[in-house]
């Protein structure tokens, strides 16, 4: 599971909570203490838990930081990540800070619930659809934007994408990242989810395979379309596939629910999302979600199809978002029918 | 605070939790794993929380490690914090790992709470006595401890000290920071202790300090008595006093509670700390507790008399240790009444 649940010795209550934290992967260090804010919560709001009743804060400062960079960089990082808390309704009470090699930012998230405030994620029945809330990608995004400043590695991808390209996605995966999976948590219950796990860095498959695994039902997750942010599919090809984006199992970093919906209601998670959908980078059609897949009889694995459908999602605010693009459309795809 | 206290939206229930992570600073993998789970405790303990709902672990394994000594080592600091975590009644249930260059290990403790469960740090009264339930000096003992393989450092202390003094105060050292705090939390509720906190990085004059400036009435605190593992003292002493030892600014690893305590209970509550007195190292004379000092009217800040009496504590197993010393007597001593 992603968070662990400690049945409590009060009323039927249970603690939930989770801690992660990692290194900086992004330049802008306010969105990265976003990011690492949006990624600690996004455990709790896969078990379909809307409030969290505290957070703390971990980090470290790099010892080959000056201190005009320093105090520089770490308040951004720590604004950003109360910004992200008090967005998710809570806030950073306490925490703890050390020096070391490289910079590290993560935290702690806490609730005490009640039995029907989350939703264990073992209930997906044969029938069920696949809803995934982000596009796949940000490695990738992320990746291709430290190699502009790379000769030899832009090389190989320069006949695929153009520097602006990269450029938007690396912005697309950004706020993505930076956008919490609250609203998908609140409409899990709204929507009857069965189960769902937030995709982080063992990438779409890895989460979808620890899903199933858990299952109390013998089933088989199916996944037949990869909603991915644009051109990013291209880039991982052309450079040898060494992301395994397509695969799978390229990491994600704060990514999106993967939630089981009874077939009935997928359609309509999916345009509550987005129409909800927002973020640091305001309302867009990259938010939403997509149907990637069904829930089938099976042993408890995921797989996805030979030739997966690709959903190129185009970047919000670019021009291939401002139309009423196909490719973000939340109706379930006709092979899924 | 050594913790955060949040109230919950469940019948007058509060969340307490706390975080801790370090680096490496004994030889023993398992040792050390039980002194950072100790060290996480004791905030919760400060409070007089006896029990921990759940710990989170947070470690990370140096990248500089070849495989077969990973195997070795992070396998030992697991076991001996879930131990530790036994030992104080709660498990460890989740948490996060990551490589790095250098070794972290800490976690997160958390409990649900009625409002009697805890004693808000701030009703120290004039009059009151201060009690130190560990003795000073891990950070001396461990420095020492590295300097017998380096002959320069070591040239300036060995007039003082012999090396199997260092060895049995390095152990002691180990032991004593690997001791949970949560003896002195349960007897903090039986002699209605007034206020507390743990002495870790600030040494015991930082922290005295900061619980001083939290303190509702105008109270001072003054320190008459500084318990030290026997010989470091002397150490700091001889090599410049670089720790501040006596000047108690000295960092402390997983050190004891200084508990503000009525005159009346003092002695008793020493008494009993004496009695409970255990831990890895088994139950010794160097456990206990030692009265350092009273409470007075004044500006809500710590100090340490001048000529403060060092209260030589024998490593536990030494034959100093084995008489009856007058030296880890828990009685009041003449100058404090």
């Amino acid at each position: 599971m992603d968070c662990c649940v400690i049945p409590l010795r009060h009323g039927g209550l249970s603690l939930v909570q989770t801690t992660d934290f990692f290194y900086p992967l992004v330049d802008d260090p306010y969105m990265m203490g976003r990011i690492a804010c949006a990624n600690v919560l996004s455990d709790l709001y896969a078990m379909g838990i809307t409030e969290c009743d505290n957070m703390l804060m971990l980090l470290s400062v790099s010892q080959k930081m000056n201190e005009k960079d320093r105090e520089r960089v770490m308040p951004l990082i720590i604004q950003g990540f109360r910004d992200a808390a008090e967005e998710g309704g809570t806030s950073v009470t306490g925490g703890q800070t050390v020096i070391n090699p490289w910079i590290i930012v993560g935290g702690v998230a806490s609730v005490v619930c009640k039995p029907n405030d989350f939703i264990m994620p073992d209930g997906a029945v044969p029938g069920d659809v696949l809803v995934l809330t982000k596009p796949l990608g940000t490695q990738v995004a992320v990746n291709a934007h430290q190699w502009l400043d790379q000769s030899e590695r832009w090389n190989k991808i320069k006949l695929v994408v153009t520097k602006e390209e990269v450029k938007e996605a690396y912005q697309e995966a950004m706020f993505s990242m930076a956008t919490l999976n609250r609203t998908a948590a609140g409409l899990m219950h709204k929507f009857q989810a069965h189960a769902a796990t937030d995709v982080t860095g063992f990438g779409l498959l890895g989460h979808a395979n620890n899903l199933a695994a858990q299952q109390q039902n013998e089933v088989a997750f199916v996944i037949h379309n990869l909603p991915i942010i644009a051109k990013m599919a291209a880039i991982s090809k052309a450079c040898g596939n060494i992301f395994n984006l397509v695969q799978g199992t390229s990491a994600e970093t704060s990514g999106g629910l993967l939630v089981c919906l009874p077939r009935e209601q997928a359609a309509r998670f999916c345009a509550e999302m987005k129409n909800h959908s927002s973020g640091p980078g305001g309302p867009g059609p990259a938010g939403g979600a997509w149907i990637i897949g069904i829930v089938e009889k099976g042993d408890r694995r995921a797989r996805i199809i030979d030739k997966p459908r690709i959903i190129e999602v185009p970047p919000r605010g670019s021009q291939a978002a401002n139309q009423d693009s196909i490719s973000s459309s939340p109706a379930p795809s006709p092979n899924l029918s």
